[in-house]
């Protein structure tokens, strides 16, 4: 009998589909192999980008010239622009507001490379510090109300066909519908029990010890009990902390280490396989109404969420907001667990 | 400038890309060609699929054999099982359940062909007769809380490859969170305003014609103003209802009709592209709180999404719940409108 799985946050119910299950190689899906050639984001072509809005530079180095470890520039297609004020307004039942926001490029590494096996675990703790950074100078400007960081990697996840690694920033005058979405659910369960719905999570993984792939530093990863996709696989801290860019002795070195450890399992695992990265942290701007404030520190609790694209998003899970996973979460931890 | 549109039902934002607009041409991505092959779901083959569950027959024909018209049978692969007591249980802060429901098959025609243009007006309006039947039996029921019904065409849209037009119902235990989502949104206008937020929205896209595709008998058919992809398309009845199966006055001939015009312009205009449709009606299990079920039947209003899969749902969809549209649902709505 297939089993079904509510997430304790926002209340998602996920099909386990235990009589369908598989094994790993059942689901090598292979991403795109990433274009060799060089491209503008390369050390050398700083001329064909947008002028950099940030960078970590080795001493003595200008702005938009080489010498750089991680460089952050606007997207040139990017679909909110960051200039003008905001204008909300309505046309009959329907409300609109101007594109005001913020679309950034954050290029992983100067050299040419799409896989992220070919950068070390100090580059991805710079790329960390780096968007760290902009966030935090993205948090000054009143307009905005939230950043998101992702990355898509291959053509089914949306991944660009530029083959040079990069995640993205895009930051909204609004907070998006799915982060009121989780702010909502945390606050529901904080509000009931006076404790982080993730903190509670995080207790009974290292409890029941199926689902925790490794520790790390201050830093822990999971597969989920409510994964929606074969492989999902969640960052969190172990101490309770809200605001990815503010955690308090977050060691970069100790994500650097994590996030290169589990896309190597994956990648022996799974191939090079399509995914998306999702870090879901809080919004910018809070209630001045001391009590909403508070609410918000104690009760939301950031989490990067890696999505393989392994399985299809069809009109089942459009229309209901269930998914349909056939890889139970805990085979999947064991899998991961397994590679040396 | 990009502009921001804000669904007047759930909250969530379209970012109308205006400045990269399109022609319908740029977005002709091809489904992948239907298998010619016969199949388990022909006429002749029933002994190939489980027993079926209903079906519109010729007088004089037995069950499991040919002559019909429509014919709804199981998922030979149902992740939800119909036999059996739900069963509801928690594990640690998890909650859980047993996968009680249905899944089934609609096979819209006897004969091999994966292409609606292939069917005409009448044998759609069968289809939809033999819905609106099954639906009405599941509702007895009292496990079921909700039937999705929903077609997916095209292997980037979740479509299998059987080659041969079927439509799905799937009937789950709970009411989906994606329809809870709606219900709330709906209820919260009309608790506002006293009148449903549909009925609303077909009032205004009447006055401003800008984006009504074409009405048959007492349906509609619009690009909404916050549609999400490109070409997308809702079908709604003009007079409120909140039952699909329900809905007084539907004629299943008018049905037939728009369904069927509404493919053969977007054929005409997108090629043999991928899409998913879902319906969008009420749950059967109302609270028997007056009040509460009062306000169902007054503030929902069922509709049908057609939903080209066209553009690429990536990291910063699945983070935010934002959606980025290329192409303005005014131009869609004029290139549909100029089709002979």
């Amino acid at each position: 009998m297939p089993e079904l799985r509510r997430d304790p946050v926002i209340g998602r119910w996920v099909i386990i589909a235990t009589e369908r299950a598989k094994r790993p190689s059942d689901f090598k899906i292979e991403a795109d192999e990433p274009s060799l050639k060089p491209c503008p984001y390369c050390e050398g072509n700083e001329s064909q980008t947008p002028p950099e809005v940030m960078a970590l530079r080795k001493p003595g180095t200008k702005p938009n010239g080489p010498g750089w470890d991680v460089r952050i520039v606007p997207s040139i297609s990017g679909f909110l622009k960051p200039k003008g004020d905001l204008d909300r307004h309505g046309k009959g039942l329907y409300d609109l507001m101007n594109g005001i926001g913020t679309h950034e490029m954050v290029i992983m590494t100067p050299k040419h490379t799409g896989n992220i096996h070919d950068i070390d675990e100090a580059q991805i703790g710079k790329v960390i510090e780096a968007v760290i950074k902009r966030i935090s100078q993205l948090r000054q400007d009143e307009r905005l109300k939230y950043v998101l960081m992702f990355a898509n990697h291959g053509k089914i996840a949306g991944g660009g066909n530029t083959g040079h690694l990069h995640i993205q920033l895009i930051a909204t005058p609004v907070t998006p519908k799915r982060v009121k979405e989780e702010l909502t659910g945390s606050k529901r369960y904080f509000d009931y029990r006076d404790r982080c719905v993730i903190c509670d999570m995080i207790k009974q993984e290292l409890k029941e010890d199926k689902r925790v792939i490794c520790k790390e530093g201050g830093l822990i990863a999971i597969t989920p009990f409510c994964s929606r996709f074969p492989f999902e696989t969640w960052i969190m801290p172990l101490k309770h902390s809200c605001d990815f860019d503010k955690t308090p002795g977050l060691n970069i070195k100790d994500f650097g280490r994590i996030y290169k450890g589990l896309f190597s399992k994956m990648n022996k695992v799974l191939g090079n396989f399509p995914f998306n990265v999702i870090l879901h942290t809080a919004p910018f701007r809070r209630s001045h109404k001391k009590n909403y404030w508070e609410t918000i520190e104690q009760d939301f609790h950031w989490h990067i969420e890696i999505m393989p694209r392994l399985t299809q998003v069809a009109g089942f899970e459009w229309g209901s907001g269930f998914y349909i996973n056939p890889m139970p979460p805990e085979d999947a931890c064991k899998a991961l667990k397994e590679v040396k």
